[in-house]
Parts: structure tokens; C-alpha cells; sequence
């Protein structure tokens, strides 16, 4: 029988992945929550700022796919605040109220960000020694980073504490791009093909690389998302979402044993859109 | 010259031993900062969910012990999120503001207090084989414990990110209690001289024993509290706040190696008030 899934801050980078893989084999069915609705998908339209308003959208669901929140590390507070760190409480409440056995949590590298500040940018390149795993002390470099370790631990409060969920796992995903900017192009909000930064200067090649060592294609990151929607062995976990690249800092051999993530993609093919 | 140090929710359990031990020393000059006033006491009257109405308490402050903030693990999700998140963000950004160089929060032993839910009530025993130390992954057991947790990541975001502070020291502080039930008796708050339990009940027994296990005595406190008011080496740490007890599986060798902290008691000489 297929499993129902609910995705919250469906047509987002992330959102639009798992769709775009996912949404036609019958091993799922995926309902769409989204702050608004797009032409093409029927979409439960409501914001994960509102709990009530969310609570019907999680019924009936074998597991919630939570992306929703203010997406990116230039968030205010009052932003992470409102999007990401009330968001979070408000679904996980929805998820424990309608018995909602697992959920996945879309948190980020930026939960550990300071560890790339702090040597970037000699960590985009091949041969720098640094391998961060799920068990380093967080070090978050913005807001938002801050605001997706909050929800690690309060998702991890609420399977320690209570019936539902079941199973809690918390994807660290680093860099996924729009479907018309991936592999083996660039990203359109990182500036690459925007000219913010001209080819050939050092900024651009800083960029490129840094896209390399970060990288998870989006047919990785889907294939990480099946392997947590099918595992039943996992009560709490943290993971990086990152393809198998040469320049990698985050561990991915943890998710290889736990989940059996086995990505297929590698940075070192990936490069900015041509000119 | 004396420390200008604020003490905000001055007049908690903390704050009272504080201010018992070291508001008569010539090494500090203190400024209570409390929602309520207390007679004998010259009070900034404020609340941290208020960020403009601490402000100006942080002016010309070397140093902010932060105590404000919903005490008690039975907090619903709307008193923590008003007074210890969003209190946390306003006093770390008070304090940066104010260009404040050190910050000392007093975080809590629930951050990681599954720890002690899983293994109650063996835990609280002699011989019980379990140290949990500062690099162990968040388990809170509560929204409260949650939000110390943020705390401490918020924190670790500031120092890490802006001028100020520039050094930030968490403390979490386990089982402090008022002055009327230190050494060598027990705590109203807990129930053991509120009749809630019958002595030599089970349950009273096991609550003797959690507290020989989680004493941090008022001087032991105190002295924590000056080895972080008076280190400079210090960036970011984390350190449990316990006395010396036999029972303890709170480490302090890491206190006692970076800031050298040395307590005097031990939760053995601690016992319940008499009937």
C-alpha cells in the first residue's frame, strides 16, 4: 500500500526535488502544504506559522517531509522566529496530534556552519583534511542555523517524550539546486549566473569550488529521502545531505550505515552554467 | 576596580545565592535586574521578553549573568517561547549592543536530561556507571530543556559572529536550592517538606537520592560563578554545575581543568529537612 506523505514547504529547491523524483512511482502519495498554491499541483495552503490552520493536513499521513521555513542563512530573527522555530513546534504538535509515525526534517549545514567560516575558503579544495560528523558540537553561523539545531533537539524531545512520531531523522543538507541550475550547471541564487561575480576572478572560482565540495544533486538527495521514508530501524539520527564529492567535509559514511545512503553524484562534475 | 556584572531574574534561586555569597565583596558591583522588585533591593524592573526595556541596564556592564527566564521544567510551550527564547535573543543582542564582554548563562542539566530519564532511578545510586560530560548530544526532556539548549547555540552564535560578548560561558546548573533548604536540608520546591511524599516512602527515598546525585550547594554555585567572572581564556564552554558528590554523573574535570573549578560539598552531606 503507498504510504502517505506529507510535505511541508513543498515547492521549494528541496520540495520540487522530491516531487520531480518521486511524486509518480506508487510507492507514495505525496500531499502538498505550501504557503501558496501552484497551477499544476493540488496544494493544502497554509502557513506552518498558523497551527490550526496546518492541523487537517496532517490526518491520515504515514509520514511528514518538513522543509517549510524561511530558507535561507539571511533570515532576521524575527523571520527564523515566526518561520522556522514556531513552524517547528507547530508541526511537530500537528504530527504528534494525528499520530504521524515518522518525520523527516529538513535542517542544514549551517547547524555546524562556523566550521566552514572559520577555514574557508582552503576547505572547498581537494586534500583539506576536515571530516565533520553527526557528533561535533554545533556551531551555528546564523539564525538560521540556529533555529534548525533547535529543531534537531525539539524534534528529539518529542520522540523521546511522547507517543508520536515514531522515528525522527534530521537531513543536515548542504547544497541542492534548482532543477534548471543542476548538474552539471550552477545556482541562480548564488550568484553564478546572476554575474555577480565576473568568471575567472577569484570570488567566482572560490564559489565554484565551494559548490563542489557541498553539492547534493537532487536525485542524491531524493534517493536520502527514500532511504528514511523505508527504514524502520532509526528512532532519532542526524545526517548530511551531500553527494559523494572528492571535497566533502561532511561525513556521509554514517547515513551510508544507518540508511544505507549510497549517492551517486560527485561535486567534482558539477560546474557553473556557462556564460 | 570592581566588575560592573548584571544579574538578571536576580531574586531566583541562583540569583539569591549570588547575591548572598558576593554582592558584599569590593571585587563586584551588581545590578539586579528582576520583573519585580524586592525591598531591600535596588532593582531594575524589567522583563527580557521586553528588548527595549532591559537595554539600559547592559550600559557600562562588564559582565551579564543570565538567570532570567521561566525556572521550572513544567513550562507550557508559550512561557518558554516568551521567556527563554525570545529573553534569550533580547539579552544576547542587549549585551552586544551594549558591547558587553562577558556572558555567563545559566543553562540547565535538562539539556541532556534524558540521560537521567532513561536510567532512574539506578542513576541516583552509588556505583551507577555514567558520566555525561559536555560533548555529549542534546537529550532535553522538556520545552525548558529545549530552550537552554537554544540558549546555548544562540550564544555560541554571538561570540562566534559579533564583537560582543566575547566570551560566553554555559552553566548547567542542576539542583540548586533556596537558602532555607541548602546544606544540610531539602527543597520546598521539590516537595520533600510539603508533605508530598511520606518519609521512608519509595518515592521519597528516590528524591533523597536524586538530590545527593544533583546538589550543587550555594557556595560551590557561587564559586563557579567567580571562576567565569574572573577567566580570561575562555571563548565558548560548557560546564556543569554539581557540587562533588559521590553520586554525581555530571562531569566537573573539565570545569575544574579550564576554569578551575573546586567545590567544597558533597550531595553525601545533604539530606531532607527533619519532619
Amino acid at each position: 500500500m503507498a504510504q502517505n506523505v506529507l510535505l511541508t514547504g513543498a515547492f521549494g529547491r528541496v520540495g520540487t526535488a522530491i516531487i520531480d523524483h518521486l511524486a509518480d512511482k506508487p510507492d507514495y502519495n505525496f500531499t502538498y502544504l505550501n504557503r501558496s498554491d501552484r497551477d499544476q499541483y493540488e496544494t493544502f495552503v497554509a502557513d506552518v506559522s498558523d497551527r490550526e490552520a496546518i492541523q487537517p493536513a496532517f490526518e491520515d499521513q504515514d509520514a511528514v517531509i518538513h522543509l517549510a521555513g524561511y530558507p535561507e542563512t539571511d533570515g532576521t530573527w524575527e523571520e527564523i522566529l515566526k518561520n522556522n522555530i514556531i513552524g517547528m513546534y507547530n508541526t511537530l504538535e500537528a504530527a504528534k496530534e494525528a499520530e504521524v509515525e515518522k518525520f523527516i526534517f529538513g535542517s542544514t549545514n549551517h547547524v555546524v556552519g562556523m566550521y566552514e567560516v572559520e577555514n574557508a575558503p582552503d576547505i572547498y579544495y581537494p586534500d583539506f583534511d576536515l571530516m565533520i560528523d553527526h557528533t561535533v558540537p554545533n556551531r551555528p553561523d546564523t539564525y538560521y542555523g540556529t533555529s534548525k539545531a533547535f529543531g534537531e533537539d525539539l524534534g528529539r524531545y518529542y520522540l523521546e517524550n511522547y507517543e508520536f512520531p515514531t522515528q525522527f531523522y534530521a537531513l543536515r543538507i548542504a547544497s541542492v539546486r534548482h532543477e534548471e541550475y543542476d548538474h552539471p550547471y550552477g545556482d541562480a541564487e548564488h550568484g553564478v549566473d546572476r554575474g555577480d561575480w565576473e568568471r575567472g576572478s577569484d570570488e567566482y572560482e572560490t564559489m565554484v569550488a565551494r559548490m563542489k565540495s557541498m553539492w547534493q544533486s537532487r536525485r542524491d538527495l531524493t534517493h536520502q529521502m527514500e532511504c528514511c521514508l523505508t527504514d524502520d530501524e532509526v528512532d532519532f539520527d542526524v545526517f548530511y545531505g551531500v553527494s559523494d564529492n572528492d571535497r566533502r567535509w561532511f561525513d556521509i559514511e554514517h547515513a551510508r550505515e544507518v540508511i544505507g545512503y549510497e549517492p551517486q553524484d560527485n561535486g567534482e562534475e558539477w560546474d557553473a552554467p556557462p556564460e
